[in-house]
């Protein structure tokens, strides 16, 4: 059944992949769209296959491949297995209206806080204000009535949500972090040129502060951190890994089946290396120091738990000894016109906040997999890979994969038409949407809760 | 008397502006050098000759031409006249000693404070971290134990200091702010390039939210603000002037003798023109409507009231309403070798800290004006304008203008020789010293009083 519904996804990326083999991907944070995510893996994305298979009751996000990426999600893995804390940090732009394409964001976080994470969640209300000109109250507004009052409907508990211009540790290292890039760098990674704004300049330092400050030990300390995201912010993940690292002391790397350690700079080489000796020692791995190289070569290849450790022990010597974070990378939901789903085009995207019957007209006109007559659907069956209301369904809107895959295959056969899917679809949309309006009324009292 | 030692100082200028004439005037906030002050004049930087005539008891750094230039101190003086608010806002950068040339800045903060300034003064430990390497403790503890007690010891009443990394005002505003500059505008202002450190790029935001911060209604409100600064910094206050400006809704210019009021944007430009027109026709002022201009002139010479006026109504309206900040410029204090005086070559610079026998072996070695013999000297008589005791004397150490007088007439004629100087500077510079250490142990338990 799992491996039916990949198999849907795994066609329809084929698909993208042959009509996009010659375009270049190039990955905007700024302006989302629909990505060639087949090739994202030449940019080290992972594929997100089988590293979910042995985690708890593995949610519909996961089974049915809308999570598709990863960096480093063995680390995460690792603390849940071993119940070790780790923490996933996520963020709000508190701008226009919560809409489908946010709620699998929340479907992840509310995943991730019931199986043992400790949540983060930045509004990141000085990058609305510097990027799209709301004032902090505005956003403070938008964030708190629109946005946190669905996330608790939808099933957030009390956590940590914070304010960007509130958040002292964040604001610091955004500035902080700073010193450890440079402008071509910067402007390498995401496309600056001379006329783009500083504040757009400003925004990734102060995204990697959200991401980092988590592992600051007045934040829960060094720990396994998970940043879930669409695709399109990618280049904030490896800019953010890089700045991580480029904090460390020590660069730790996988080599030929044993975990090599290298001193970065060439200051206390040596006391360092007799740090890492030490740690070697410790754990009994057998190990050959090379001064010269600056390196220690350790016989295990846990090069997760070497790096951890020497992460520790530079906090020792009063550094940031970040470890890198690690990402996931879920699909954009389509909007109901096959295009993208925004805030900006809301005749296309379902707002958590719309009337039933609203959202019902929106279903109703939605593009769908059908053929353009009953007969040809009959005949020659319908394409719900390419059906926007079988999308919904699959992004949670029908919850059994049975009943999922049912619809797949009785479409396919031309049994089931679009409308049949359609009333389904305005009928689940209108009990969820109703559901979530009485919750978000009893939320409304615990927002306090949450905030930090 | 003033005009005499003030002819000293022209002197050196017009001697300066000779030598210098075909050098490229290249101001760097980051390597301070002495400049050629009399081409400062081409950046916009007034001379500072009569502005201060008429406020009370001019202090020696007015009377001597140590203060030699200001933007905008007009409005200062304004405030000072009709006992309105007005604020002052300087920083520190704690790394390394306070030497006699860091004193200068805080001499004329006391003086402020005397005459009724409100004194904000920035802890750049945000700085220190990204550009020098300093924690956030060290800056710390440098900032109380070096800086802030001697500010105390010095004269310093309390007033409010605090630093930059705990201050949300000033980290807000240094990411809003940036919304109003662009990569090719800073990297202009600065000199930036591709290789250019980040934490650099973002230093002068932060400065700007410094200086801005305390126009904030949380800080004092809208007010004359003041930066009294070295020379090397005028690119901060032309930036934070740019950034103050072009955060406003109005542009207020004179024109012909007449209060020229521009909308700048082209959202509510009827309303916008409306409230002008309402301020003009409240102070009784003739004016001319060009809605098409966007425009209304004023019969008013006072700019700064207009101004002042309708930055009051841009708040009213949700806006910043930052009036440009003032400035005023002062000379460097030289090293005692006549370079530099600097905490990275402390043979040459006389700290705040130093032993009376460590400073009194430093001023016997300093350079001085004399000839090369006593008989020449006697002869072709001292150039005290050549001389870094002499100038000691000048930066206060010498509070007499009239002794000071006597002493560069008896140096020019021949009659007082470098020995007799240098005896004399030694033991004011001992007393000064003793008398200071003894302040600093009062001082210790009243940092408190000080921080915000």
């Amino acid at each position: 059944m799992e491996k039916y519904n990949r198999s849907i996804w795994i066609i329809s990326k084929i698909n993208n992949g042959l009509s996009n083999a010659k375009k270049m991907i190039r990955i905007d944070p700024w302006a989302s769209r629909q990505y060639d995510y087949e090739k994202l893996t030449q940019f080290g994305i992972k594929k997100f296959e089988n590293e979910w298979k042995d985690l708890p009751d593995p949610p519909f996000f996961y089974r049915r491949g809308i999570v598709f990426g990863h960096r480093d999600f063995h680390k995460i893995k690792d603390a849940i297995k071993n119940k070790k804390p780790w923490v996933v940090l996520t963020g709000l732009m508190p701008s226009g209206k919560m809409h489908m394409g946010h709620k699998i964001v929340i479907d992840q976080v509310i995943y991730y806080q019931r199986i043992g994470a400790d949540i983060h969640i930045a509004v990141a209300d000085i990058e609305a204000y510097a990027t799209r000109g709301y004032s902090l109250k505005e956003a403070e507004k938008i964030a708190t009535e629109e946005y946190i009052t669905n996330y608790i409907a939808l099933g957030l508990k009390p956590c940590n949500i914070y304010f960007q211009s509130k958040n002292s540790h964040v604001k610091d290292l955004g500035y902080i972090l700073a010193k450890k890039a440079n402008w071509s760098e910067v402007a390498a990674i995401y496309g600056f040129t001379g006329s783009t704004n500083m504040a757009h300049v400003f925004a990734p330092f102060i995204q990697a502060g959200d991401i980092l400050h988590v592992q600051l030990d007045e934040n829960g300390g060094l720990r396994p951190t998970l940043v879930p995201v669409g695709v399109d912010q990618d280049p904030h993940i490896r800019f953010c890994r890089d700045i991580a690292a480029s904090h460390r002391l020590y660069s730790v790397v996988e080599q030929g089946g044993r975990t090599g350690v290298f001193v970065k700079g060439d200051e206390n080489v040596e006391k360092l290396l007799d740090i890492a000796e030490k740690i070697a020692k410790e754990h009994g791995y057998e190990y050959e120091r090379n001064d010269a190289y600056k390196a220690i070569y350790m016989d295990t290849s846990d090069v997760d738990e070497i790096d951890f450790e020497l992460a520790k022990e530079e906090r020792k010597l009063g550094n940031y000894g970040f470890i890198a974070p690690s990402s996931t990378y879920h699909r954009f939901i389509t909007g109901l016109d096959g295009n993208k789903m925004s805030s900006s085009r809301p005749n296309h995207a379902i707002f958590l906040t719309d009337k039933p019957e609203e959202a019902k007209k929106k279903i109703w006109r939605a593009k769908t997999g059908g053929r353009i007559s009953i007969e040809e659907h009959r005949k020659y069956g319908g394409e719900p890979n390419k059906c926007i209301i079988y999308e919904l369904f699959t992004y949670g809107l029908i919850k059994d994969d049975k009943e999922l895959q049912k619809i797949y295959e009785d479409c396919k056969k031309g049994e089931q038409t679009c409308g049949q899917c359609k009333k389904l679809a305005a009928q689940l949309m209108e009990e969820f949407l109703n559901d979530l309006k009485e919750r978000r009324e009893e939320a409304k009292d615990r927002i306090k809760e949450y905030l930090k």
